[in-house]
């Protein structure tokens, strides 16, 4: 029989989305749950396969017309379908997701973590169709990367490569990061890193600036991206701060895959190209003279709102 | 009929080896010519032919019997088969060298950089048979780096990438890197650069040392060697630093791949636990908590003078 449907699953930390997927990345019909509403995983799991049956009945698709369900998920490993000490959820320890999903809903289950999911929905759908060398960089809350190499995710041994947001920047005297050391990427080129460095500028600095204005303790990047919009020159500093640092990192991963195409997915990649400049300037300028203008910076070109659900899809198809 | 044979050909700056290798990596027989005689390659190809001819012919081997042959070369481009732009040639610009090789020879060649050869034939001989996940790391002259992942090594969209011997590791005040940059791990943990860091701690320490006896500019890291394995503190002191940094890039690297090992290759692997023992300490320390204790090091099994034309030959069995 064929099978011309996917499921995608988004786990988040707050909302769970779900979506019915064809073969063009068309989304037919999609829902969403709260993740953190129950404390134990059996009863989010029995809800989620609830919402997966209607949505499969208001689509008018039996479990026999889909190849597969892919799950994005914190901490979700491809190799064991466990989410594995996820800090953001409320199910503590391993939790073995894509078997326990599976025995529910009946199809197959491929779990992976966000960026991976990122990078094959990109590939599949978005921004990387055709390219066989590229990484996606997602900066977020965090910032996390999904490296593709010879068509292939890069899962690593153990299923945990491509965590290219704790690479070390700074190695002295740099920012604590949420992962327990200190000068990680992911301590200023995350969204929450923007927010950190508008707070460092603002106690260090005389400059006049508009967040002045904002309780410092409540700046964001968006408040930063609005200054900076606005015309704010400590905010644009501040982005070009956060880019400067993204393009250096960018020309030691070079050094590393040689990719056809970095590709910037998530939240902060809004900022266009209050962010694309300085990482472009700086990563041409750090590049080993054999990679100099050979690497694409491109943004994600799968739609915002649908990203998450299509890139975990995309690994529905490739359910064995 | 049946191809029990592979040739390698390790083209360095000095000297070229061939040898013939059947399939258990016994090599049958070998030779070299001097790699700088020849002003035109043409000349060189000429007299190389001629010596795979010469021992085949001492084997008993005809090149019916021979699957393919694999070079090991500087800046050697797998995707292209060329030489591009080897600074430590004679013969400048691109050499199609393959191409120009298998049509003097009458057997297909394939081609690859001396670190992707090394990491080839350990896969293929020696510690990570069996693995599917590792990185060969080629302390040399300079630093070079081989990465396989799931099984294939990575070459990246344009047959550069795994150049890990130019990943930054100091942003600041960097030492200048023979690429033209600053602040490289080449530049600190080459052959090369433990000899600098030797004239940096002379210079700029007062302790004493037996390395004060050799002129400064004349220390190689031979002399470092000795001196620490005969008790000198302060050159005890130079593999400390030198392992400690190689451990720091390590550990960003399983960031990337998440490898199986990392081996280490070529001549400053011959210090052993001297500068083992700094980078397994410092690895551990800089890892980030998921890939803590995971990741094995290992030295090359590869004996040290048959290790380049191994790995070149075993690209051998890969031709097409």
């Amino acid at each position: 029989m064929d099978r011309p449907y996917a499921i995608g699953i988004d786990v988040g930390g707050t909302n769970t989305v779900v979506g019915i997927v064809d073969k063009r990345g068309q989304i037919l019909r999609s829902g969403s749950i709260k993740t953190a509403r129950h404390a134990e995983v059996s009863d989010y799991l029995d809800e989620l396969t609830d919402l997966l049956n209607q949505i499969m009945e208001d689509a008018s698709i039996s479990k026999d017309q889909v190849k597969g369900i892919g799950v994005g998920a914190p901490n979700g490993n491809y190799f064991s379908g466990s989410i594995e000490f996820a800090p953001n959820l409320r199910w503590k320890g391993v939790i073995p997701f894509a078997q326990l999903l599976e025995e529910r809903s009946g199809i197959p289950v491929a779990l992976t973590n966000d960026a991976n999911a990122a990078a094959i929905g990109e590939m599949t759908y978005g921004a990387a169709r055709g390219m066989k060398d590229f990484i996606v960089i997602t900066l977020g809350t965090g910032v996390g990367s999904g490296i593709v190499v010879n068509g292939q995710l890069v899962y690593g041994h153990d299923g945990f490569a491509g965590e290219l947001g704790h690479v070390i920047m700074r190695r002295n005297n740099g920012r604590l990061c949420g992962c327990g050391r200190t000068g990680c990427l992911e301590a200023y080129s995350s969204a929450t890193g923007v927010a950190r460095t508008a707070r460092e500028y603002l106690d260090l600095k005389p400059d006049k600036s508009q967040l002045r204005s904002i309780p410092l303790e409540d700046i964001t990047s968006k408040d930063v991206f609005d200054a900076a919009m606005a015309g704010d020159k400590m905010a644009q500093d501040i982005f070009k701060f956060t880019g400067e640092m993204l393009g250096e990192a960018f020309a030691d991963f070079v050094s590393f895959s040689s990719p056809e195409a970095i590709i910037l997915f998530g939240g902060l990649a809004k900022a266009g190209d209050l962010i694309m400049n300085p990482i472009r300037e700086s990563m041409e300028r750090n590049l080993l003279a054999i990679f100099k203008n050979k690497v694409n910076l491109l943004f994600s070109e799968l739609k915002e709102s649908d990203a998450a659900v299509l890139g975990a899809s995309a690994l529905g198809w490739e359910v064995k």
